[in-house]
């Protein structure tokens, strides 16, 4: 049976994420040793695994080690004091926070100094968002559904981790509406990464009309099971995979149209291996 | 049959309309000639016929009147344009602009200068809004209901007339959550009077318990016609009258447990006179 595959326009690595690694590759050339990456550069074994081979190696603690002499940040971003605490220690810090993290950490920090109460849409366990919280005040809360809403009485500013899908952010903000009675002001700036919503749209279209989906990317990556879940919600058959090992050729039986789509921090050297994989069953 | 009658807490009078008659009286006492307000103090005919006993006329049009000496702005406010072309007449100006109205016009101002587009929730007809609308920038809209939601796809700056009903507020913002694609900054100020709502909330407490509304106020004033249309929502016999002399002894057959509300603009004077004629039927 002729298979035909639709691979998602966007799917892979965004915006953030090629920079993150971009930077991470770059400084590998230029310094030989001693450079190191605060945790896993991007939510992907198979790059952490590459730049290991550069010499880059990610730490999650650095309380005990004298041989660091680059130190690099992950996309994601690291809380406030944990960036100011590393600063102390006097070796390099290289910044390879995504942008628009940067730029959410940056709204709530000023929110918090103009007294707004920051509500943060998202998931309070991620590294980003413990990073953006670290800048939204003693005041600041997270919250992923309408349940968790705080009372709401004075100056509130709302923003969201970067890859929440906007559905679920206009959920969130009807029921803080709903749930006003009397407030001065309300500030919501949109920090949502257009590449996220932009990749789970087109998944979308994609999975409309495929027999089967192949999410590829880290099982522990939020913005991957995003897209799978989305995928399932269509209806459509979905495997979630990390790599080209997993697939199996039993699942293709009988299946004409065949969708791909991969999280932010899939390479593109993985999503072209499924591809030939696929084809070649 | 005995008759109960149960005054709502805030009827009449609020704070705004209290301010400018208080206003408008201690003019009259200094200033014996070339009095005027520009249109109606408040929307009230026989707070208006009062003043005009004392000598404070209310002009529509001023372009033909020599005799001004000084000119009192009403609560309601009146629009930017209008405001500087009357500042070059040379005559005394005495703006009697309800505080929360004029607040309403600042934080338009400041949000048509910021380049937000404002949105007005409000009718566009009624004179506040008018005045606040001149203040908000070129690409302001008015809007009364979700119909009318205009495209959103920046910064947009949203606030209201002081006297909408906060029900009706929440169902518009909810609407616009529910029409974001892409936009940038959301920034929701709460110009709604106090007073108001507090009025309509208690409106709604006695509605619910009596056999019988009696709402007080001008024919055409929005808040009054805004605290009768709750009680009829309600199902409670409504009847809105603007004096004792439109009361009818009929409508009180059989009827124990009467509510008394009024809108903003009617005194204490013409409310105890109410009060008095129906305890004496």
């Amino acid at each position: 049976m002729e298979k035909e595959i639709f691979l998602v326009e966007g799917a892979g690595f965004c915006f953030g994420v090629k920079r993150a690694i971009d930077i991470a590759f770059d400084v590998a050339e230029k310094h030989k040793e001693g450079l190191f990456t605060l945790g896993p550069i991007i939510h992907n074994p198979q790059v952490v695994e590459k730049l290991r081979e550069l010499g880059v190696n990610p730490l999650e603690d650095i309380s005990d080690r004298l041989d660091i002499k680059t130190l690099i940040i992950r996309a994601h971003g690291i809380p406030k004091g944990k960036l100011e605490e590393l600063k102390n220690y006097g070796f390099e810090i290289i910044d390879a926070t995504c942008p628009f993290v940067k730029r959410a950490q940056k709204i709530a920090e000023k929110l918090a100094l103009e007294d707004y109460q920051v509500i943060i849409i998202g998931d309070k366990n991620h590294p980003e968002v413990k990073g953006i919280l670290s800048y939204a005040g003693e005041k600041a809360v997270v919250i992923k559904n309408s349940e968790e809403i705080p009372y709401i009485n004075k100056k509130i500013g709302i923003i969201q981790q970067t890859t929440q899908p906007l559905s679920k952010v206009k959920e969130i903000l009807n029921g803080i509406i709903n749930s006003l009675s009397e407030f001065e002001e309300m500030r919501i700036f949109n920090t949502l990464c257009n590449f996220t919503s932009k990749r789970l749209e087109a998944t979308e279209k994609v999975a409309k009309e495929v027999d089967m989906m192949i999410v590829i990317g880290g099982k522990n990556s939020a913005n991957t099971n995003q897209l799978a879940n989305l995928c399932r919600k269509i209806g459509v058959k979905t495997f979630h995979i990390e790599d080209a090992e997993e697939i199996n050729s039993d699942w293709f039986r009988g299946v004409k149209k065949i969708g791909i789509t991969a999280g932010a921090s899939t390479p593109n050297w993985i999503i072209s291996k499924i591809v030939d994989k696929i084809k070649c069953l």
